[in-house]
């Protein structure tokens, strides 16, 4: 069998979200927008709605810009609540402290990501509150300035509203903000089916990067700040960091149409619904142990030995042995097919009972 | 009259190359490259072509980097070759010095941008000869590390490949890199009719900012590295600078377009000629200036008293009086069409007698 | 003759202020605190006693940081004052322009100068005016965001307090700060006969650099802010630069010293009497040119072709062929001589009359 | 009884080494070479002095920079052997993780630190060897750059020269830098009773802080390249961070007198002695627990309930309840006397059976 990811007979992979292509709403967006001259920077008309369309969606002022990629939206947050000389307090498995190059360094000036442990990837709020106060006022010691949670998780697990109010009101206490990389805010959303309000602002968020590439757009992703006057100094170091788009109403165009209709909901409720098909196919296989707590669109789990292997010889692309022997992380999207988890259920069920069957 | 850029009759627009569309070659690109998963971040077969693309075109190995920015392929090219204490040896007018909010300083880490004069937008060799050798060895001065020419230039205006080559020649001789900002690359190229290794490292170049989005790009630009070997670092620094674009088949696949059947040489022209038309339209009109040396595809003019507003007030878009009084800049691209042209023209050449017409 | 900088005859030095020693009572000083353990990073007696001294020196509030270098305080100044998107308007001739291998470039985290110009080494009203207003609020320029003025300025020229009184206006009106450069405030204070409040923060500076190791100390700038609440901050970026003293009191001391029973005046008397001493003697020579406005310890001149180099081969030490052909930089300091004044002039008085002569 | 660090009759001070004044062998050398002029910035005789001086000490090729604390010394060191992408492997508890407000990650422009744990707060080899691999040639991860290790510990253990050289092997096989914060080199030195090549570049290591204020200077450390190719880039460092001495010589003068007869090893000596006195005294007492390794001259206890709080209110002076509760950091110096050990021990063996006595 020739294993490939292009051509049609392609493998179902599981490697990333990042790895699906574009909703075709987002694609004819693209294209409809295409239509003669507009301003650039921002100042297009595509920008202005959406503008208004982020206040609407979470029933609160917001100041809202546009970037192509969900680091340069994280950092730019975290720039925006950190001082250099400041302390970014984030879950030891996050994005930002791990995948990013150290790109909040670069932003921030050389502030410090200082881990804050908890279970399931989740900040727990008693280590948080210690961290919190930890070299306060004493000059030796970086400032501790910003909170940094992820969600969905890294691990697919999920914040309650309530969680992250209690993180929220820790923050407030102690005069730190708080920052949500939502790359799956989507997914986060459909699966606790609340509203974006109360899973951000109401719950203490002060920015949130506004993922929407992971979930079916091109390349785009919005930082929001519900304090609108941090606007100017977020535009200001965009542009300085090289991100500030010429065409920005390819960018508009896309978020606009993610929003539209509820795209992003109901491609965020197809990823979280393969993941969850795609756990209960797994759970159910002698030998497999599927991570609790996840919710959305990640899931972890452990194989028998050999299992990992076979799957990849056969053809199916995801991650493995990067965490722990054994271990792999399956993603699923808003492009995944019930077929592409039937398929790998399918053929993980049979291993063991000869070459595992790809897609005929 | 409404004055509009939106809607059917739009009044044409000369304010940048940036304000145009896409060409429908590359929308179309990006349709047929959204068909399954691809590997993400640069692992896609559409970004491996590319590298090679660019080896061909270029008749030099290459190391190739997309950003979706100028301004990120700009600082990406300096910080590569300009330490902290290090001095970007620039003229005055340049992008890089007036419009990048201090993008240049934050991805160098704190160079410092040293002005180096010249007629028409270009450096001059001899002032450079000596500015590149000032506070060489002293440790209270920033060290001249790098030399950025754009091409074209922001007048309009290009440099020859013999003239390159004579700055060169002065960087080599001082252990300098040589940089050459060309977010309008194309149109030098066509304008001069030479091939891009001539205008490259043929002439001493060393980094390349190969720009598409103002040639009919949605959002893509390359950085080029004719020394392969300092791709790593590049692209290391892409990623902490936020600009690694996770779904990279996306950016390829414009660039690709691009470059298929020289897109970007047939955009070029036209974009130059319509520039050209325009010069040869207004130098006939008594009192305006048409700056001389323009060979790409912006016109500097100065307009008799009054006639940019009325322009202006009639619906046309430009810049002026940002430089002097009376002062335009007009910009054209690949999308700008014969009769906006002719009617720009021919409302100049009304003005004073009577109200300026519109599209009708 | 045997020329020398050490050794019993040593030729009489201009280099600069900064080739002199330390001024007695600063020695004893140091000596005198050397008595028993004390807290370290400025939490020592002496430290505590000379906040209230500056307080009462320059009859406000004020926050005092003792920092080793001039550099240090500068660039403290600078970055408190400056986002990293900002800009500092400053003299072309400016020692944070031209001999700090762009520290405050770094500490700002890469802040842009932009010159000011102005004769004499000292800004221009008219052409602050305007560039305090350039790219105010545009995304894509630097924001300008503090003033720097040096005092004694880089020539000896000085800003009277109504001078100083106008820039300071401008800088209210735009919402700039404005730092003063006092690496030489003694001198301009003495000359000028005002108050060190008259000086400073009546006239509108916000920050001052208020220097003592070119006038008798042997390491030591406080960092002084009239608004003491950005203590904390300068503070934090003083430890975070290295420059947190650990045995502080040493620090502490010699600025006591340097205050106490006025030495810091007296110094700057003394050294701002011989420039003059200095310039009355060379004005006197045939085809000396001394420049204008001098009135601190700094003197430029123009000597006859020949004169310098027939001068420093006699063994005496100061700058030349820096600025023009035959311009050269005359330093004085506390620690200059009458006779070194005198020897230099009777030997440039002697030039072209044979060998000059040394100090016998 | 009055609890005072001045005056007569004051107690002994167990905060901080850095709490100790001047060795009279350097106050004397700062008069002594506060003779007439001389060059500034290090071109003064005393400085080329000392750098042969260093060569002859360490038996090796160095460059040699003076600045004026250990935070400018190391963080010049880290910022030459660290990119702005790079990581610094470090010991959790280390100085530049804990105690410098982020100044590492300022100079190198925002590289991490990276933890390495291992017991007695050195860094343990396999834990090294793992973590020095981490992230290699991925553009999504810091990339692995340097190791930095204390020497002696901030527990007051130290490195043999055959550990350091495990770790010095696997920095090579990796090609990471070794820097050595020696801000107490001098007690390692005594206490190992090795010579300087050994405890440095013969065991692989690359950049030495070599501390001198905590062990009888005022306030000069030196920071040793034993690649003296290094010495322009850090000087440019230096300078841009404000850390180049105008008035040089007297940070040479104190170096050279610290080195002279020896001085830097009979001051390490005596505060090992002291230590060791201590910890012998302290353990002899019931429920007091002297932590194990301790070689130099910081000493951790962990003392009975209410012992630490009795010893302060008594007159005492040294940190206590930073690490866990009743553990106490003791550090002696150079200028601790026996009766100060014999003072505190016979208080804390007092302690329990009334009030405890200080000095009468």
């Amino acid at each position: 069998m020739t294993i490939s990811l292009s051509g049609r007979n392609r493998m179902p992979a599981f490697g990333s979200d990042n790895m699906a292509g574009v909703s075709p709403q987002i694609l004819e967006a693209l294209a409809h927008c295409n239509d003669g001259p507009a301003r650039s920077y921002g100042a297009d008309e595509v920008s202005a709605r959406l503008e208004r369309r982020f206040a609407e969606l979470f029933e609160h002022e917001v100041s809202v810009l546009l970037v192509s990629t969900g680091t340069a939206a994280n950092t730019l947050c975290l720039a925006a609540a950190t001082p250099p000389w400041g302390a970014v307090l984030c879950h030891p498995l996050s994005h930002i402290e791990n995948d990013e190059c150290g790109a909040p360094e670069f932003f921030t000036g050389g502030a410090k990501l200082v881990p804050v442990e908890g279970p399931l990837a989740k900040i727990d709020p008693d280590t948080l509150r210690l961290r919190s106060r930890a070299g306060r006022g004493d000059v030796h010691s970086v400032q501790p300035a910003c909170v940094s949670i992820t969600q969905a998780t890294e691990l697919g697990t999920l914040y309650t509203p309530d969680e992250v109010a209690t993180l929220g009101a820790i923050c407030r206490e102690s005069g730190l903000a708080l920052h949500m990389d939502g790359s799956r805010f989507a997914n986060a959303v459909a699966a606790l089916d609340v509203s974006p309000a109360e899973m951000s602002w109401k719950a203490g968020v002060d920015l949130l990067s506004f993922g929407a590439t992971k979930n079916g757009a091109m390349g785009v992703e919005a930082v929001l700040s519900f304090a609108p006057e941090r606007g100017h100094e977020l535009a200001l170091r965009r542009k300085r960091g090289g991100h500030l788009t010429s065409k920005m109403r390819f960018l508009a165009a896309q978020m606009e149409a993610y929003l539209a209709d509820d795209l992003w909901l109901a491609n965020a409720r197809h990823a979280n619904a393969m993941a969850a098909r795609l756990g209960r196919g797994l759970a159910g296989i002698e030998g497999v142990e599927v991570q609790e707590g996840a919710q959305a669109n990640i899931l972890f789990c452990k194989l028998p030995e050999g299992m990992a292997a076979a799957l990849l010889e056969a053809g199916f692309y995801f991650y493995a042995d990067r965490w722990a022997p054994n271990v792999v992380r399956l993603v699923t999207s808003f492009a995944t097919a019930v077929t592409d988890i039937d398929l790998f259920v399918s053929a993980a069920r049979s291993f063991g009972m000869g070459p595992i069957a790809g897609r005929s």
